[in-house]
């Protein structure tokens, strides 16, 4: 091991990503010197991507805004009936080349804003792989050859990378979240394999831009989620054109002389085959940590995925930390790694003694009905205190922007798991319908302020928003009544 | 005055309007033998409405639709930036009456079913204007003919109607919100007379359906309101194309023989004149108590607008009571009334001693940039504890789906009144931007439970929403330092 007193850098941090440069960058304002280093593995058909990470490249940002056109074409859709005189739906065609552009310019330019900020911040950059030598030594390969960093901390914040199933053609043929935001033909009659989260949404977003998308699914969609909640995302797609092939495994991906993709799989009886234009995987993500020579400086991952098991973002080597989606058993989302990662250097250089709180962290899946929650699933809410100890209450409800439209409401759905004594403790919230992100933000506030049924009771709705449905909720489920809508304004 | 023991109805409400009628379907769910009178007198231009009150018919219902359809104009055209084939703005027109049939059919099915559940939760509906005889007698005229109707509580929940400016030609060729949602033509070229919320609002969602419109403003934007929010507000509509005749007051309108009107106005130095298609007054608004003759029972108003001045929605009078827009000094919102009539239901019929708490109660002014906030003012907080007991974080940001279309973002913005002691007890918050009243909603729960500036920067932010831009905010008014946008995602 090299010695602690006589490093280059005060912090090394592996990985230009969301909790990386946060981590970096507040470290720097700390008064530390700090290197960064990014480097991207090109996906197999090719697809790399510059600074900044999952979220800004191949996350967060392009998907919210295919996810946004998409929402544009419904509200084309209701523009007709709110008065504007717009050509008939099948005279209207959606241009993939020009939305792939406008998305990808856009994260160009925050590529380019991220470089600067490094700059301004007196953050090195470096865009190398990074590999430990030892605790303390980094060894990378760059343009301008090999380089050898030592520093004082070393954080590991490489994220994750999709994965593919063991078929044959999945490498060949097969495309991930990672290619679809560049894909330089429209993507076509495509099958989603996977139906978590960006399985969901990438269906969405297709089905809404005019291409036949299909979800393969091997056990349940949202698999991770209140049960409930993800069934009625999946009717929610259904219902708006998106189809599900339950219970199912693809067993191999052939390309015929067309071009099209053959695609054989399997349910419990029997096996299938279709063509498709495209094929995505989305069954889940592994951390990015087998090229780091982790033995290297001694660092230990857990399960199969190349996890990182820390305690505060320490790994079992004391010098060494992690953030984001490399850590084991935490969320992988954008704002935790943010959060993870300003905190720890905060710790480092700053005499801080916060600690991530990763409790009731909210999320939202954005789906063309968005689903928003913060805190824990009705199952794991039985799981946890057993039914006689829970109230649940939930309710259907119209919103108004929806009526003249009659866009369908049926999956319109709320519900709010709270302990049944005293004030009613509240424990996980759940919201399917439009804007889920922006109805979820506050409540995720008030469940760190010990908030209570009574509480909610007592807030005063806006009207007319959706929001407000969760002050107007009051129908349990142990009563057995009708949670259909009550009147809209008394 | 009538014996206590001996009346026919346990509750009869005057007004069926969102308060009215919460508080009437709540009696009645606890038994009790409940009437409500609901009666809508004409306009000057003889405007009038079925059951359901203010919100309903002419108030937040329609407010809204039409707020929605400006917004889907605005969809349309971020529409061509994301890849969706349509004909140039300029060949994109907007159908009045297409639109106003289409909220008129709404609003008449909610007064339908408004109805319907009146009748299925026992209520009697009775479509008259009840006066005091005394204070337990309500006389009525209905179309059978009149009637005495005694009772051992009675509710007053008239609402409220808008003002009319003393100048010649108002009463006959002005209109007020009261009008424009069911107005036969198209408005025009619109002035509107007053820059309250309603005004905004009207000028916002005209401008945004293509209609050249002016609102005249005698003291300030949204007066009411956070004056540096009230101010972005109407910045951010002149940007959109709203014009502002500031620190003038309306001389005489009068009817060209071209069917215009040409309004005289002033302002401190000059007259000036012009000619408009339809003026709108958006003055303010009185309390409807002048036609129940509440001497007839010794009912107070106060303030020259007949507002009743409540202690827990209880007048002067024991067994009367108020709630909604009638109250004096109380916030004149629909969920307000409906909470508060439905509290005071429980108190008089369910052993309930619940009051209404009309703190920290949240509002949103449905703008095309939406401005939603709950708590105090900074205005109001310096009065309350001295600037130097104040911390005021504030950022402007920018949302994700605003990039591709270019969209102006400059006065996207969020503001965060708190205490400067301790953990920074929040007072107020603010928020210009998109879903304002989605974002808003969840904060108000978190409000009501002691929520700290400590808690809002612990809260995990939902990326990429606008609602999490409150958990990113730390730059302080005091600091100077500059509150433009970080990077995105780091």
């Amino acid at each position: 091991m090299a010695p602690i007193g006589d490093t280059e850098y005060d912090l090394v941090v592996l990985g230009g990503g969301s909790g990386g440069l946060a981590a970096a960058k507040e470290a720097a304002g700390l008064g530390a010197k700090v290197a960064v280093l990014d480097y991207v593995t090109p996906t197999p058909i090719g697809t790399k991507w510059g600074l900044g990470g999952t979220c800004v490249n191949v996350g967060c940002i392009p998907k919210k805004l295919m996810h946004q056109a998409a929402l544009l074409g419904e509200a084309i859709h209701d523009s007709r009936s709110y008065g504007w005189e717009l050509p008939p739906p099948e005279n209207i065609k959606h241009d993939w080349e020009q939305l792939r552009d406008a998305v990808q310019n856009h994260i160009k330019s925050v590529n380019w804003v991220t470089r600067v900020e490094l700059r301004d911040r007196k953050v090195e950059y470096i865009n190398g792989l990074g590999k430990f030598k030892d605790n303390h030594t980094i060894q990378t390969t760059t343009k301008q050859g090999e380089k050898l960093l030592t520093s004082k901390y070393i954080l590991i914040a490489v994220g994750g990378r999709p994965e593919y199933p063991d078929i044959p053609g999945a490498i060949e043929y097969g495309i991930t979240s990672d290619d679809i935001f560049t894909l330089k033909n429209a993507p076509g009659k495509t099958l989603i394999i996977g139906a978590g989260y960006i399985g969901l949404e990438c269906a969405g977003f297709l089905n809404g831009l005019g291409y036949d998308a299909t979800v393969m699914v091997r056990s349940v969609p949202l698999r991770e989620f209140d049960r409930q909640m993800g069934d009625l995302v999946a009717a929610s797609l259904q219902e708006k054109g998106v189809k599900f092939l339950n219970k199912c495994l693809p067993k191999s991906i052939e390309k015929q002389a067309d071009g099209k993709l053959l695609i054989s799989w399997t349910d419990p009886n029997e096996t299938f085959s279709d063509t498709f234009d495209t094929v995505l995987f989305a069954m889940g993500r592994h951390a990015s940590t087998k090229e780091l020579q982790l033995e290297n400086a001694g660092i230990k991952t857990e399960g199969n995925r190349g996890k990182i098991n820390c305690v505060n973002e320490q790994t079992n080597v004391p010098n060494i930390f992690a953030v984001g989606d490399v850590l084991y058993g935490r969320p992988e989302l954008t704002p935790v790694a943010i959060h993870a990662g300003r905190l720890l250097s905060r710790r480092l250089f700053g005499n801080s003694t916060m600690f991530m709180d990763y409790e009731n962290v909210a999320t939202t899946v954005f789906t063309p009905l968005e689903y928003g929650c913060v805190g824990i699933s009705e199952e794991k809410a039985i799981e946890k205190y057993g039914e006689d100890k829970l109230e649940i209450y939930h309710a259907f409800y119209k919103p108004t922007e929806f009526f003249i439209p009659q866009r369908s409401i049926v999956h319109c759905y709320l519900k709010v798991i709270a302990l049944r004594a005293d004030d009613q403790k509240i424990l996980g919230m759940h919201f399917l319908g439009p804007q889920a992100g922006e109805v979820i933000q506050g409540f995720a506030s008030a469940m760190k302020c010990n908030f209570t049924m009574k509480i909610l009771k007592n807030t005063v709705g806006i009207h007319p928003t959706t929001a407000e449905e969760f002050t107007r909720v009051n129908i349990t489920k142990r009563s057995g009544l009708d949670p259909n809508p009550q009147a809209c304004c008394s």
